[in-house]
């Protein structure tokens, strides 16, 4: 969350910070700013709100600096107003610093810092940054390197304080050939123009100047000059480092005609099923075959002899991560448990053998994701036995992320760059990915007959044309449907078995877009206490497919129903029983349960829309989210 | 969900089920009746809402019978009108039928009895029963034996039909000597008084007149004359059965001055806690000592060499399995699993060897939770493998429910009965019996230090003065504080680690008795998702106590609060960074962290009992809900 970028190099800063800012701003967008240094002058511009604020008050602005820094935001500590907008500068104003991250220990700092007479001017934790580092450039600590620049040093010295993850961006009047940069469990990217450099939280934001870039890795400062960069760890030596040619070729986004990305990525999700199919299924294999039918190019080590599976995630990467739980333990046989990324890292359970451990992040950048997969890779290698090793794997959009260099395996989704904030197609997407991993694992443990694997694969080729249909079919419909609840609060969404994660995943597409309090359940725990707050006023939204559990969710439904609450159900088509007891139904075509969930999230994406679309929001930029949450 | 009684003697039947009723309205109130028959009349009266409407009813009218059924209703199928209140009858109103429990085929059988000329005047599943037994009684199947009454003959051929869980009380005009009772998947229980008879759903109603009690086994009817009771299994084979004397006294049950049950059962729990810790601590244990420092009476083979453990459970309890996942993994160090009972009987995990399966239902009859066991339990037999056998433990306040009969270990909860609907001091001595289970096994395995099981009992011993200081130092702020949430829409509930369940179970309290839709989540997801939810008009509580998460847990507050919530914190006592950062407080006496469950959960239970009282609602018996939830 937070987006940093920086420049040095000989074009007009500003406005190459602005335009790398635009395809941060799905990082936060709660307050924006820049800073630029020339001819000793420093001149920092702040907005509250979205970007376009910040571009407003810079029109007309005549600014030379070919230095400078810019931050769009994601509030942790204190409010979206102008003042806790960074950059934010020391007491004299001679340096300027962005950050994105948590400083921890931000209360003493201050403490100890307005003690020695630095004046604060925000709420944020990020302010005693630059005065931390003015301090050690009056008063440095030990002998100084000679041939390191003393800003370099300070930046240095005031980062070994600092606890918590971050990354920040440093200029100075008294250093206008320098842009300071560092890394700590935040992402940080270089890039090396010609005679121009660039620091970014994410690359999209360097790749319009140049397909060379560095990732910082954890615990270095970069010191970028019109010359070149420098990098040095903690202790101050330096590093041997060289930039890497990215070859992920960035489409074009635009919306295409579509009122939004979100919009336009939901009609996106056939072509993106089609894709994986293309990727991963082996159009070689038959029932006959002895090669797998799924083409993952992952090593046996990875795979033979599983006893246990778990997967660590967050949010939407949680919920496909229960899709994932139920196909690898009904398709593959394999028990297998879900974490939630945040609360793994500080209570994993005990070591169990032979497990393979999966980490799910879209953008390969969630801080929580990350720092539980780098503990369990740690802790597993600690133990030197064979049956704890760490059989890493990571399920993601962007290979080219932090999860690409930190794990050694990865299945790429391959939905391409996805620009809403509420996940659609990486969803989607995801799912594939457990679909292709449970059947890969299944035809190597012969935990399903080659038939039934033949089924599924031919039920898998359907899906994009039965996507086409619900798209389709059901637009106009939701859209009408929309109207109904543009006032509505409350929403319960029920499920059970493999579409359980789906009506989660409803319930916070609707929470995350339309800010209506919407609360996903598996149906048989409604009557166990949510259930009090069904009146008339809470629509409920079950998802009702042919299968085991179908007679049970209608008997859930029923229950809501008796308490007067206005059923909808994602229902199979042409089903009387469905027609019989809900309200307004949202069918999708006939479609093996355990496939179901591609097709059910469908319509619960487009009643989201639609609601939040019919209430005036922001549907790609909801308030208070960010594309990738890269603090804890 | 749903409570049945039936009388047969010689005193005046509808006083007797009216009381009956009255200790059987926590198991739901939407509606009621009752029906009896003398004099070749079916008398039948019935009210919607409270019990109290029904009485009111039949207040004046002067009824002789000595035979009848009573009903309190929670509603399935059909809303909460008269014309859908129990009892039900066939179309020429000759029998009359109560049940409890769902008819999973009733739109079938409805369709069939309505084309043989039965006329339907309800929307429930039930009213099918009294139609298919009046239809075997006038056409029945096949030879009738002769020493079966025709009632009960065409009872069991009725029974024969139905699909679903249910329990069913019928009487007839045609056979006024009679009460048929059966039993499949829904509780009922059989009393044997002084040439009296009586059935019920539980044993309070069957208590005042007589201590001598047959539990109905699954596929069994009884049939009750004023001679004796014949039991019967659905092949209509007569089976041997005696009565046992129950040896559980229950205590009187009063409000003691208080206003509301539920607020009694949260001063209580202090005692609960210390009746815990006198019945399962060996107090002749000292860190030298090799004897367990707990005594739960289990045997070795139940809890030698374990791998995993799974806990199966549905609503508070579930919230308690959470708190005792994190016990014994990081107390005991075995990997342990949650599951929804709901969810685990239809997609059960792959079999694990050496598992100790637990079930914790506070009531022992939770539908779901016993489906769950004893599918469990059938499949690990069915392998015949040591390492599957089916170990399997039960955590219940019930000793004497189905959950007794059906699992051979218990750990009793001693919490006393609980009579307010939402669960407050059974959860916490749910939570006591994994604190020993944990201390047991982590012992047994060695897994931690004798100093620090000391540690952690010294710890406990606290617990009970520590409570009531809880008690004692926040009611009237807490009852303050509620005054400004009696208009609130939406609550968020933030916790981590141990504390996480207590943000669930904070969330669903509230959700309970005020109807406020309250969230909880482990304070790390919230900014994936549900963070867009948050502005002035939603107060979020977070438990931050002392421990590796507490700075997290801060942080997390700290973004909410940038988003202008309200925040409320259950906290350290005397901490100026909690001070710091919350807007209201509420402070809990210096705990161990891993204890802090016990003491974090008031405070929330306060909060949720205030609201809810100042919102004027009904505390004990909020709308929709049941104590015990004995159908799917």
């Amino acid at each position: 969350m937070c987006g940093i970028v920086g420049y040095i190099g000989t074009r007009a800063a500003s406005s190459i910070l602005i335009e790398g800012l635009k395809t941060l701003e799905y990082r936060g967008y709660d307050s924006a700013g820049v800073a630029t240094i020339s001819e000793g002058k420093l001149q920092r511009t702040r907005a509250k709100g979205k970007l376009k604020n910040l571009q407003i008050k810079l029109e007309g602005l005549e600014d030379p600096a070919k230095l400078g820094i810019g931050h769009t935001r994601w509030a942790t500590h204190g409010k979206p107003e102008e003042h806790n907008a960074h950059p934010h500068t020391d007491t004299k104003e001679r340096l300027a610093v962005v950050q994105n991250g948590i400083i921890e220990n931000y209360r003493e700092l201050r403490a100890e810092l307005k003690a020695k007479g630095h004046e604060f001017r925000s709420d944020t934790d990020t302010e005693v940054i630059p005065h931390l580092i003015a301090e050690y450039l009056e008063h440095p600590e030990g002998t100084v390197l000679a041939e390191q620049s003393t800003l370099l040093e300070a930046v240095r010295q005031a980062m070994v304080r600092l606890k918590g993850a971050f990354a920040i961006a440093v200029i100075s009047i008294d250093f206008p050939d320098e842009l300071i940069a560092v890394r700590q469990q935040a992402p940080l990217a270089i890039g090396f123009g010609q005679g121009e450099f660039f620091c970014a939280s994410d690359t999209p934001a360097i790749m319009p100047y140049t397909q060379a870039v560095l990732t910082l890795d954890n615990g270095e400062i970069a010191r970028l000059t019109p010359m070149g960069v420098e990098v040095y760890d903690f202790e101050g030596h330096r590093q041997r480092k060289k930039p890497q040619t990215l070859n992920w070729n960035p489409i074009m986004v635009e919306k295409q005609g579509f009122k939004h990305f979100m919009l336009k990525e939901i009609y996106e999700q056939p072509g993106v099923v089609r894709t994986c199919l293309e990727a991963y299924l082996n159009t070689e294999w038959d029932v006959d075959s002895d090669r797998s039918p799924i083409r993952l190019g992952l090593p046996d080590v990875l795979l033979d002899d599983l006893q246990h599976i778990q997967i660590l995630a967050c949010g939407t990467s949680w919920h496909a991560a229960l899709v994932g739980k139920y196909l690898l333990e009904q398709v593959s046989g394999i028990p297998t448990f879900v974490q939630y990324a945040s609360e793994f890292r500080y209570a994993p359970a005990p070591l169990m053998p032979n497990t393979l451990t999966i980490g799910v992040t879209q953008s390969g950048e969630t801080a929580d994701t990350l720092a539980a997969l780098e503990m369990e890779q740690t802790r597993r290698m600690a133990t030197g036995e064979d049956q704890y090793a760490a059989r890493m794997l990571g399920i993601t959009n962007r290979a080219d992320s932090s999860l690409g260099r930190l794990v050694p395996h990865l299945v790429e989704t391959k939905a391409g760059i996805e620009i809403g904030v509420a996940a659609t197609k990486t969803f989607v997407a995801q799912l594939m990915a457990f679909y292709f991993l449970s059947l890969e694992l299944a035809h190597r443990r012969q935990a399903i007959s080659n038939e039934r694997i033949a089924e599924l694969i031919d039920g898998l080729r359907q899906l994009p044309a039965q996507l086409e249909q619900v798209l389709e079919s059901q637009e106009r419909y939701v859209e009408e449907l929309s109207h109904d609840f543009s006032q509505t609060q409350d929403f319960i969404f029920l499920g059970r078995g493999i579409n359980y994660p789906i009506a989660l995943e409803g319930a916070l597409k609707l929470k995350e877009i339309s800010y209506i309090h919407a609360e996903g359940y598996p149906a048989g725990e409604m009557k166990h206490g949510p259930i009090a707050l069904l009146d008339e006023k809470v629509p409920v939204v079950a998802i009702a497919i042919k299968g085991p559990v179908y007679e049970k969710v209608l008997s859930n439904a029923q229950e809501a129903k008796a308490r007067d609450a206005r059923l909808i159900g994602v229902v199979p088509m042409n089903d009387a029983e469905a027609e019989e007891t809900f309200d307004a139904l949202l069918p999708v075509p006939d479609v093996d349960e355990l496939l179901s969930p591609i097709l059910t999230v469908v319509p619960l994406q487009l009643l989201s829309y639609h609601i939040a679309e019919r209430r005036g929001l922001d549907v790609d930029q909801p308030r208070n989210l960010a594309k990738s949450v890269t603090v804890e």
